[in-house]
């Protein structure tokens, strides 16, 4: 069983590897108010509780591309509080739209059409859709260096399971299990998906313009 | 859709309500090396990625009852290193076996009959059984206090979904969703049950005689 070293892979091959890995991952559909007080909203994956004693979340915030902060991370920097929506069936196809790069300060709330709440103990809204919402204050920042990863360690990927061409994972023979409640595991055979659009492609569905730098 | 304060719940209540709420979780049966060299193995569900420049996972490690630390905990304080092995369907019963309370320093690895291998850049073995496995070394710890949860925001739990009275979730009325990889999620409607057997269950099912003062 060979092992891939994670830090002698370019980062965009170790997102995919990593995320074809731990799954399945529990989504968190964030909401957080920019300076504007505009409702931003975002889905997270790489987000688990921590602790119940004291009861903390743990929310993995990446960069954009260019290594800016995304929007979320901005208003959670600013702010100090965000609220988790956890997605269920119905809210799969709006929590995709959360997922489209708007431009910063064009709400996805507002886009997808979800209606907001007042939240009880912060500030930012949450979400009217069912199911479930967790009203956050920040706690804790871990800000960590890429020199950090210098360091990191190998990670074995059987070769049945891995396309180590592109980091495919064949989900068909990896046959992960999840964890629910009480004594009630998931298998993950019961798959759909969810193809993500780029800002262009949601304006063109609805026959708008984009900006004069996408147009052109 | 009234909140909870989740701060104002009993610990295992509000273990109990997060665990309900925040699903599905990946599963981590981690592998460290105890203080004489004996494999320990333990499931974990409070886990994650959090990372991948550098590349970073993140793992919420309670402690036991009576607030000593479990044996990972002491493991990966002194060892810096553990493996985390992802739980396929074909390692669930030997997951499920890793989770009985064995005494400290007895193996649960030799206990569930895992084979061991030694791993690429780390000196603790992963365990033999697919699917995949990550070496990690301890980068960064986390030790909360309890009072810092005083603070802790409110859950909003439509009462449809939540039994306040014993916390338990309605599975089938909330439909949550996983995220596994590219465009892919998973409905969480294909599920099994393990049932966690206590370190006297296991022993009686092997016709083995528990510790004096179980047995008396």
């Amino acid at each position: 069983m060979p092992g891939i070293a994670l830090s002698e892979l370019a980062p965009h091959d170790r997102y995919k590897l990593l995320c074809g890995v731990v799954v399945p991952r529990p989504i968190a559909l964030v909401t957080t108010l920019d300076e504007n007080g505009a409702v931003n909203a975002a889905p997270f994956t790489f987000f688990n509780g921590f602790s119940v004693d004291p009861p903390l979340v743990v929310l993995g915030l990446q960069h954009k591309p260019d290594r800016s902060p995304k929007d979320t991370t901005r208003n959670i920097h600013r702010d100090g509080e965000f609220v988790v929506r956890m997605v269920d069936e119905a809210l799969s196809n709006a929590m995709n739209a959360c997922a489209i790069d708007f431009p910063s300060g064009e709400s996805e709330v507002e886009a997808a059409g979800l209606a907001t709440l007042p939240s009880v103990d912060v500030g930012v809204p949450r979400l009217a859709a069912a199911p479930f919402a967790l009203e956050c204050r920040r706690h804790v920042v871990l800000a960590r260096s890429r020199a950090a990863g210098r360091r990191s360690a190998a990670a074995s990927c059987p070769r049945r399971l891995v396309n180590k061409a592109n980091m495919h994972v064949n989900i068909d023979a990896y046959r992960p299990i999840g964890r629910m409640f009480g004594n009630l595991y998931s298998t993950q055979r019961d798959t759909f998906t969810l193809t993500r659009e780029s800002h262009a492609q949601w304006l063109a569905r609805f026959g708008l313009a984009t900006s004069v730098e996408e147009a052109q």
